[in-house]
């Protein structure tokens, strides 16, 4: 177990978690808010569009939750520094 | 255990492990939005196409996060680059 | 314990947990859908056709969930890339 | 402990544990299903067979997710390819 | 500890513990089934029938799941492949 | 630690698990659908006989999933093939 | 640690889970349907004997559940077969 | 770590859980049965007698539960079989 | 790591979890009950006395569980027959 | 790791635990005794007298619970008699 | 690891842990019943007096559990008798 | 691993934890007091001043606990006793 | 295992699991605002705009902790001031 | 595994730690309170400064607990006095 394959296979692991793990909490918090938007329009067919607007906002923000894990998950997979650091080594 | 094994098995436990954590918020997020459009459209009718609409926007952004997880493990499966690295360097 | 058999032993665990653990989330999520669709036609006999129409929708999204999570099964048992390199480096 | 051996502890443990948490969740989605059926049929008698039919078509996607971890226990037990191949191995 | 004890203790463990947690889901899935069955006939008497009915056919699909892990069980115990086998090699 | 040593430790651990597991889900769903049937009787009580007939159907197929575990935990503890085997083995 | 020893051990633990686990079902099942009795004699005084017959033979199904557990950890402390035929191959 | 002195550890822990987890579901269960009782009582104080009797009939089958593992605690420390045949077996 | 220190460790460890885990259900039930008793003095302040009675025996009954649990962590600390015996043990 | 260090090792960490542990049920039953006395009070100020009784009565048999758990913490530091053994034997 | 280090890492360990675990309990509760005291106010501005006076004493109690488990901190970081008597065996 | 650097870690996951954890509880509970604050005042815009005096005194008590936390957790980083007797060994 | 990797791979777990574990609370946050926002404006068109306002506000502070835990991951990844020490160390 | 190595990777675990856990509590907590004040607004819109007010004290409140976090995370990466401690004795 050389260095390089512990980075490597402690990357997959945390890049598999932290973004199946991050999806729970969006996924849940989105569903809550479609769920109530759907309520709201039933309720109120004259503000759809208020309602629709501040549902995407809403959306909008619970999304760059869950990117925010994607984006972790990518840069462990595609850009990790500490892998490029290891090559660096490796081929010095 | 060399290094090529240890890196196949570390992906090969993440992937499925991603899609399967992965899917439980994405599943019951949907499972609440469709829920309610069920309701709204029994409580609304007329209003039946704006709420399908404001759905099928809701459901693609759930569905969105279930994909990333998708991604993720087919990324770790078949365009693994830990794995590329160990194969080519046993190939060297 | 060499190579091959490790990747088969955790091929195999991968596979069972991962459709196992992915099966909690879509059944608990269409179970949700299916018992607000027949309060709904309950509800609002007239609207039987849209209702059934959005549940069906909503079935399959969430279905494709547990969908993706089989398929990651089938990949590891049956189409394996990590174990059909173990072979093929048995075998060379 | 022999590389056969490990297989089938594995493959033993990977079919129960997959159909006992896989159990889980279509029972208790196929129960809430059930259950609002029966609510469904005492508020509206006269939407007996549509509440029926759709009951029908829900619990068979629900019993279909519940088939899907039977489907992969079985596999592993009767028609295990790594199974298969270890005994090939072994006999040749 | 050779390789059919290990079998052996493998598949004693696994055939108990598939039941067991096998039967969690199924137990509460029918306990919510009747109890809303109860409650439908106390509202409706004169649905006595239909009521009745569609709770049978729910109670066989879902006691079918538990049904599932009794099989998987007794395979496990009574007519195990990988014990067959081991016995098999062991005897010749 | 011989073999029989072992096949017994694992009998009797899973024994007793399989049953207090699966004295949990069973316990709750009867309770839960006696619960109910009180309710209803309250209610109605000209149903009182129909109502008793349910529940008792219900009690009967809850309790078989409790039976079950039963059962698996007396086969392992008094027709255990496995160590019918081990004994066999030991004496022969 | 010699053979007999760890039945012992493991014997002992095993009884005491198994009750204890096994006392969380019943005892909240038995709660609830005590709980309910109570509130249906409130509300219909009159049917005070078809109510308590109910209960009666509801919680005898219930606590059935808690003896299976309970008699189990006692075949386990004073009948044990497996710590039988330890004492008999010790003393033969 | 002789034999006695890990049957005497063994014996400790498990009187110490059985008791202490088997507490949980009783008094959470005894707890609901009185809270719902005297909800009764106050809303039908005529029917004060039946609903204490009820009371104090369902009290102690829960409460026989809990005495259960009391009685399990009780004999592990005090006429634990297993420790006799140890003492038995060091004095002869 | 000689036999009474282990006796002693553990002892102390039975002692502690026991007492902790075992105040979890009682104090819980019993703010249940006190609640509900207040709720029913405010309703039907007349029968203040009869609701008070219940709720002391209910009390009782649910604190018995508590102290069963304290009585075992003081027979552990101070009574200890296994302690007792490795004490004789070590000065005989 | 000598006998002593073991056992003040082991006395800490209990008294820690039974404390932290032991706090959560009491706290949470006091908290909603406490609640429902002030909405019983906001309900019926007439009966403030009573209910502030019978509230003080409950706590009271909460609290105690409680200081089960600190009498036990606190025996464990300052008056265990396994640490005063253990004294007394290096002492000795 | 001498005998000094593993009870400054023990005590360290559990103080932290106790006033950690320690203070879900308390908060909750509290939390709850200032909770119920705005709303019981609110409802019957006239008793805010006696409202208040409960509160401040139901607050008291429980903030005491809180306190109990800060006691028993302080006391193993500054006043812990087996640290004590590690440094004057230390220091003979 | 020499005792300083035990003492070290030690203190710093402590540290770390007791604060995390201890933030749960608080936080969720001036959660709740704060939204029934809100709710209280749109009922009864009259009493806004005691009401959010109440509330005051209430997060002041709630806050005192999450503040004990982050006093132990600064103890153990910058004022810890035990850390304070390693150097203090270490340079004598 | 030198000083380096061991770092590296530290950081990486940790930057993958603060992400995700720090990513439920706040989408669970946003998820309840945003809901509740809607509701509110169905229920009082005329207010959309301080609604929307104070909504803003809210989701700002929730996004703000969910940005601590990136921030702090971006840090562990892109600009650890251990992994400059270890590289300046090895570089020195 | 030196002395620094081992502080280096406690700090970074413990620094994600304590932000990812305690992110959750203050998240959920000020989505509830802003949730509340939505309501609040859309039932009292005449109060809504007073309710705005009174929310931004409370969200104060709970952020600062999740300030607490953040400050003992940055403590722990950039001005840790054991990390000091360790690279003066490193550098002595």
């Amino acid at each position: 177990m050389d260095s390089m394959t512990l980075i490597a296979m402690v990357s997959i692991v945390t890049a598999g978690l932290c973004m199946a793990v991050g999806s729970i909490g969006p996924a849940l918090g989105e569903g809550n808010a479609v769920k109530q938007a759907l309520t709201a329009i039933a309720q109120q067919p004259d503000e759809r569009n208020s309602i629709t607007r501040t549902l995407f906002v809403g959306l909008a923000m619970i999304e760059s939750i869950a990117i925010y894990c994607f984006v972790i998950s990518m840069i462990l997979i595609f850009a990790n520094p500490f892998w490029s650091h290891a090559i660096a080594r490796a081929g010095g």
